[in-house]
């Protein structure tokens, strides 16, 4: 992986936006494509409409993202404007897709002989499932009925998944994680977690500068926790190598260094669950 | 409230792009705002990074939005770098705030009262929690060590709170909600949920678009849920006005119509919580 192929996430809905929804989208999608090894540079949320969409696009390809990953937007409904963004953002029309057309039909027939509906049409609104930018590629979707879109352009790679927890989860795992793997290599995610008792985070500040000069390819976050009694911080170390064993050395020596620290100032140090 | 005046989030923090996170911080100011009668447009997440959260605020600035809220990287650590983000941003210096320095002093003086600590020194780590862009305002925060900051800047306000959950809503509420309902004058938000169970979202899409096109002011959302046996779709019904009577008249009618469309069509529905 070069330095600077990364991921964009760009959430559509006015759900997330109102508050109703909390982004658990964003944040299944973030630790997945960390642990593959890459690295999410920003997400982005805006609602169902079709410019905001357009914009949001525009401007990831502009700041050089190699993949960008949408959820929402994609289903039968009128405020479900995600692929006429993504057209629009592109300069590509719209079109019936016959694969993904096939794959929709295909859907209903199955509810049918599950029982689950009687009869079905191919109305208006499930042919606007299967109208995707030209060139785009559809991803089956093995939980719902709206496929997943994937287009390649101008060495971006769009990947466009819908709302529905399960359904992205599933389209994710099935045909975008084997992409990103590809593309990250033999890289590896590590971390490492430990709750500090009875120090400031304004204490641990210098400890963690320190420890983190001599560990370059560390990274050490605190994360202050309220407490009524005593001062609560998690401290979060983490590293992106390509050899497993070397990143376990390595975040290792920086737990060992800042618990020594954090003990002669009277510290309390356990580990702690990611 | 004009028309274009509203809010963009900007949360920082490397622990949102790797998924360690879940963004609750978003989610809790998403929907307070909303009730408080004002409009979120976008939420943007970046790392602890300078330069991403330079560019975040000068786009949302270029956006034309009357609040620009962000959460994260107020705290003492080398990490915590949302204000010299802002600062590059708006091309103003940092500064010492003398205001800031008091109130980050008598934080440390009760800590000692209280035993918490022994004593204490102010470190450059904890003058660094003063260091604010010149002409900026500290927020007194309840909870915690670091102020909040607000700012002026060309007809945007900025504001500015940590990321520590308990710490931004004590602050929010304290010093932030005034200001967005002096903005908001009269408007409020009024919303209803049903759930609707037995119709697949691609037959309930025309019975939306012909409520919604008789009910202007109505906006109607589908969720689809995951459900082994029937079909099960939360419908949410949301509109602001000044008239909190209207608002509730406007939604009642909308729900009223799309309730007969759905039981003539053999779905069940329910209300929903929120």
């Amino acid at each position: 992986m070069s330095a600077t192929a990364y991921v964009e996430l760009i959430c559509v809905g006015n759900e997330l936006l109102i508050g109703k929804t909390l982004n658990t989208n964003a944040h299944w999608l973030a630790k997945r494509i960390t642990s593959l090894g890459l690295f999410v540079k920003r997400i982005t949320v805006v609602g169902d409409d079709v410019d905001e969409i357009a914009s949001a696009i525009r401007e990831s390809i502009q700041r050089g993202s190699a993949f960008i990953i949408t959820t929402g937007g994609l289903g039968p409904t009128f405020d479900d404007k995600t692929l006429e963004g993504v057209a629009k953002a592109i300069g590509r029309d719209l079109e019936e897709n016959r694969e993904a057309l096939e794959m929709i039909k295909r859907k209903y027939e199955q509810y049918v002989a599950e029982g689950r509906i009687k009869k079905f049409e191919m109305t208006e609104y499930r042919i606007k499932m299967a109208r995707l930018p030209k060139g785009a590629k559809p991803l089956p979707n093995p939980v719902g009925t709206a496929p997943g879109v994937f287009i390649e352009y101008g060495g971006v790679n769009l990947v466009m998944l819908p709302g529905v927890p399960q359904e992205m989860m599933a389209i994710f795992d099935e045909s975008v994680a084997p992409l990103l793997r590809k593309v990250a290599g033999n890289k590896v995610f590590y971390e490492v977690s430990l709750n500090v008792r009875g120090i400031p985070e304004s204490e641990l500040a210098p400890l963690i500068d320190r420890v983190m000069n001599e560990n370059p390819y560390v990274y050490i976050k605190s994360h202050p926790k309220i407490s009524e009694k005593t001062y609560h911080i998690e401290l979060h170390f983490s590293t992106t190598s390509d050899n497993q064993d070397m990143a376990k050395q390595r975040i290792e020596r920086a737990v060992v260094q800042i618990s020594e620290l954090i003990s002669e100032r009277g510290g309390k140090i356990q580990p702690a669950q990611i």
